[in-house]
């Protein structure tokens, strides 16, 4: 039953407010002020979209078998909550709301399922591939703060799936791949060798697989290569940059990541290009990106 | 990191508000108008609720957290997202949208986790218990549609928790008890034998009982008796009857599923006196209640 078109007498607006204001009321005892400050408010926003559907009860219980379907696939590889509120901006979102705009600093964006702690240390120029399929990609820029001062030290984590889509920590086997970890030098200046990065489709064999098929939406993320800078007294930057040119830009990325200052050109280089650091590729083909990275102060 | 008291420019605003067009329109092409109803009003209230409280990425991960532990503790006989969407006032919100007020109707409220199909049918006076412990208790009362005409042969399904606040399906057997099935006679009228209910707490070992803790909120549901009454023509009424008195009525239902209308004198009978129906029941003391049933047309 659709109760959209139906009349809202006086009457019903009054109980469905009464209750609102119960459930609120119910917080009221909370110890902690923030944690009745978001209860209050989630009760209210959860309240009002019920409301503003008029959802049925067939559609609640929808919502629950979806919900008790996402908790059964997850595991501790497997993160379906994640891939909900990625799908749903509201990962994003919350990025935005704890990451404000700054003068000119770097707009972060999602963190990803992907991240591994203790990624190896490479030195600087050095491959973060370990032995990854891809194109290889030389990857450099300059780590500043927002008064355009050079950030020597930074620790950069990077990390990026191979050729085919996968992630390291998506390989049957324990192999570290497709990340590493480096400090930028005294100039603030950073270089390392990656892979060109590719599209890759979100998990799809869960019920946010289900639900993106329903809606007619793309799982694919535009192609991209992931960023964690890090420096003393300067706001911890989460970022990706993006593929100038993925045809996927247009579609829209699944997770809503991408944002115009984070498209990079990734410049293709034809086989025997000499590389910046002499590094023999032989017969391959490869790319180059530049990505000047500026740090807000920290607690902006 | 609380962002709560930061100022917020128009920039920041900007790339905001931005995000929810984007999510928005992601589901424009959702071929069903419906779900694409649902996921863009979801979306936005979503997203209103990360702003309006800035939350934190620490307070996102202790929400993917909480559904992934509800998750895992929901089987086939645990439904914490039911329980979840109960104490959030959700279930009983959505009871309200899709039985709005009309005239005299009998209030609705929560279905609850407890409802067994099939339960087996009894005559008119007979007895619900099944061999449940319990005070017995008499309850009478009439079926009638919003213009005061009698209903015969209205299914009536009732069921309640033992003395001890378990339901049958929470004992470790498979016994059944605490419910039934009758109909109404040609007056419209119906009896039973049940138990006088009791209060008892929703379950408390997982994380909604973790929540319900630290908000210092009580999990305890106002002893009450449910009741499904389905009637050709007219709309099938969920609700329960609450005990007047019980003293959790002034410390709040933990589901939100108590309505004025709905509490109901259980009227206390001394050991010895007769019962209406002259059953002997020896030196026990039992009570009676009446509970009128009026039903709205369906489709209102």
């Amino acid at each position: 039953m659709h109760a959209t078109s139906t009349h809202i007498s006086a009457a019903q607006t009054a109980v469905e407010d009464q209750l609102v204001d119960t459930v609120v009321a119910s917080f009221d005892a909370t110890p902690d002020a923030r944690l009745k400050q978001v209860m209050q408010s989630l009760t209210r926003h959860l309240h009002a979209f019920i409301r503003d559907v008029r959802l049925t009860e067939a559609e609640w219980n929808t919502a629950i078998e979806f919900l008790t379907a996402a908790g059964h696939i997850t595991d501790d590889k497997r993160q379906e909550f994640v891939l909900l509120s990625d799908v749903l901006g509201a990962s994003m979102q919350t990025i935005a709301v704890n990451n404000q705009t700054y003068k000119g600093a770097t707009e972060a964006t999602v963190f990803g399922p992907f991240f591994v702690a203790d990624a190896p240390e490479i030195p600087l120029g050095g491959d973060i591939s370990g032995g990854a399929a891809g194109q290889p990609c030389w990857v450099e820029g300059t780590v500043t703060d927002t008064d355009g001062n050079p950030v020597p030290g930074a620790r950069i984590e990077v990390w990026e799936c191979d050729e085919d889509g996968f992630y390291d920590v998506q390989y049957p086997d324990e192999r570290i791949a497709g990340r590493a970890r480096l400090y930028s030098d005294a100039n603030g200046e950073y270089r390392f060798w990656g892979l060109t990065p590719v599209p890759y489709p979100i998990p799809g064999d869960g019920p946010v697989g289900a639900m993106l098929a329903a809606v007619g939406r793309s799982p694919v993320r535009v192609s991209h290569l992931h960023f964690m800078v890090k420096a003393e007294g300067l706001r911890t930057l989460v970022t990706h940059i993006f593929v100038d040119g993925d045809p996927q830009i247009e579609v829209g990325d699944s997770v809503f990541g991408v944002k115009d200052s984070l498209i990079t050109e990734f410049v293709q280089q034809p086989p025997g290009t000499p590389t910046p650091d002499g590094h023999d590729l032989g017969s391959k083909s490869w790319a180059r990106a530049r990505f000047d990275i500026v740090l807000a102060p920290a607690g902006v």
